[in-house]
């Protein structure tokens, strides 16, 4: 297994408990969402097995840091960010079904429709998302800290254009159409252009829209906004890289999947255009960029800071 | 096929050309919102093929009928109109799923994953999902009457709510659930209350939110909406013992798809349980309690009052 030395982190910022406080919140306000339904019901078993199945979080702590960041109260960022999550996990559930990418297991345990078949399995996913809009919509039913009328309607706007047919579904949809077939016919060129927009859209636009909806949670200023996109878009690309190289390289145990799977499908991947080497230096040179990005803000930014080593440094 | 009389239209309202006006200007707000994305796309072409298969277009119909019945300028409906139509499209293609009912034909034409495949057909389910959320939550983009930021919030909240996990996603956990079976089994008060509970959720939340938001689309009155409510309810459930009835008895020419089909797959339904005859007068004595809750309104409701007596009606 790859370690790459960290590239920054001169703060002493102690990342490992900033994750874990932020995953207790953002658990926190997902358990308070999902209390309000029985928990009899097969449809709610079905979405609490898949979002509390214990995930990174990424993108839940990405929305709290970069309200953080812009010396925002960051609990007003907690409706999004759970709303954030349930929207990745909604779209993790529907691409493991056996029409898409067919997998087994997600984060160590069972693929929803693995347990609680397909059917129910489609419905917590359509459940999942369409609940996220509900929370954005009338946060103040369960949180404290809710933003503004305006920044909640923003909220949704940013939310649903990024994971929609302009994001994230689109993304998926060039994603099964990829495949390392291609790497012999095209030139690697014209192939890390269609990879890089792939994962734009895949992943790239869902972690551009949860360092967003951090800033606008908090009612921050536009150039904040405007230099934490350049953070986001960087650390969502880096992320993926990781996602490919660990994926060739990782430990099944810690990852809670099987390694090599991508080669298996023969999906194009980083490694399989640039090689394992190549991808770490591209994965090292999006963080350097992301941290430029950041440089306009202080030390309240540190998170995000640390957030964009940890994408770099994590083995799973 | 059976016909009753008409059990009102006393006023001389046009609902033929009403009905044709509606469905025009909500397709024209359908396409407008299409026309946004790149037609050479898979995706776009998925749901442009299940949008624009020409549905009845009730929920957008029932939505700028409640705005006109409150007074209002109804054009500041036409934004829900076409998110409810979305969703409701979306809720099709999921529903016809070869895991959910496996249906080949809807109105008329192949289903969205016998023409696109199984994967697409899942994700146009979701960017249709997912894209009126993002209508709702900047129609000025597209549309030039516009609800305040409060209200639109109040429409993403109504509509998510309805469409979710206490409504519409969970009606078809239940509905998937339910077969004939059942009658030989329970007591028939016992299997009517669970059927109109399934009901309730899997058509009736979506139809009660769609008259609430033509409501909330021109700012009505608190009594107003109460009084639309008990309207929605009455004549949602009117509407789906009508499907039931148009499946044993109707023209699968007129209606699209094969009648009889919910006796081939043993489906819980109430002409299985109180007969055709009982079925009738059941969707009967339901519409007059619908016009019964419009008494309040003005002649400004006669497209509500004309709705009613459509639905009981109608012939697909």
């Amino acid at each position: 297994m790859w370690k790459p030395r960290l590239i920054m982190n001169d703060h002493s910022f102690n990342l490992s408990a900033f994750l874990q406080e932020q995953k207790a919140l953002v658990n926190t306000g997902l358990e308070k969402i999902l209390g309000q339904f029985d928990s009899d019901r097969e449809l709610v078993q079905a979405m609490t097995h898949s979002l509390m199945a214990g995930g990174k979080r990424l993108r839940p702590v990405l929305a709290i840091a970069s309200a953080r960041a812009c010396g925002g109260n960051f609990l007003f960022a907690v409706p999004a960010a759970c709303a954030l999550e349930m929207i990745h996990t909604y779209s993790l559930i529907h691409d493991d079904l056996p029409a898409m990418d067919d997998d087994d297991l997600r984060r160590g345990f069972p693929t929803c429709h693995k347990k609680f078949g397909e059917a129910t399995a489609v419905l917590a996913g359509d459940a999942l998302l369409t609940h996220a809009f509900y929370i954005l919509s009338c946060p103040h039913t369960l949180f404290d800290h809710v933003p503004k009328p305006e920044n909640l309607l923003e909220l949704i706007a940013i939310i649903s254009e990024a994971a929609g047919v302009n994001g994230m579904v689109e993304g998926q949809v060039l994603d099964m159409q990829s495949d390392c077939k291609n790497t012999e016919q095209g030139n690697k060129s014209f192939l890390l252009d269609h990879l890089i927009h792939i994962h734009a859209l895949k992943t790239g636009r869902m972690i551009c829209a949860s360092v967003a909806a951090g800033a606008v949670s908090v009612d921050a200023p536009d150039d904040f906004k405007q230099h934490l996109a350049g953070y986001a878009a960087n650390v969502g690309l880096a992320f993926q890289v990781m996602d490919d190289i660990l994926n060739v390289q990782g430990d099944p145990k810690k990852m809670g999947k099987a390694a090599g799977s991508d080669a298996v499908k023969n999906k194009l991947t980083f490694p399989a255009i640039m090689g394992v080497k190549g991808s770490i230096a591209y994965a090292k040179k999006l963080t350097n960029e992301a941290l430029k990005a950041l440089e306009i803000f202080d030390g309240n930014a540190d998170s995000l800071r640390a957030i964009a080593g940890y994408v770099i440094n994590r083995d799973r």
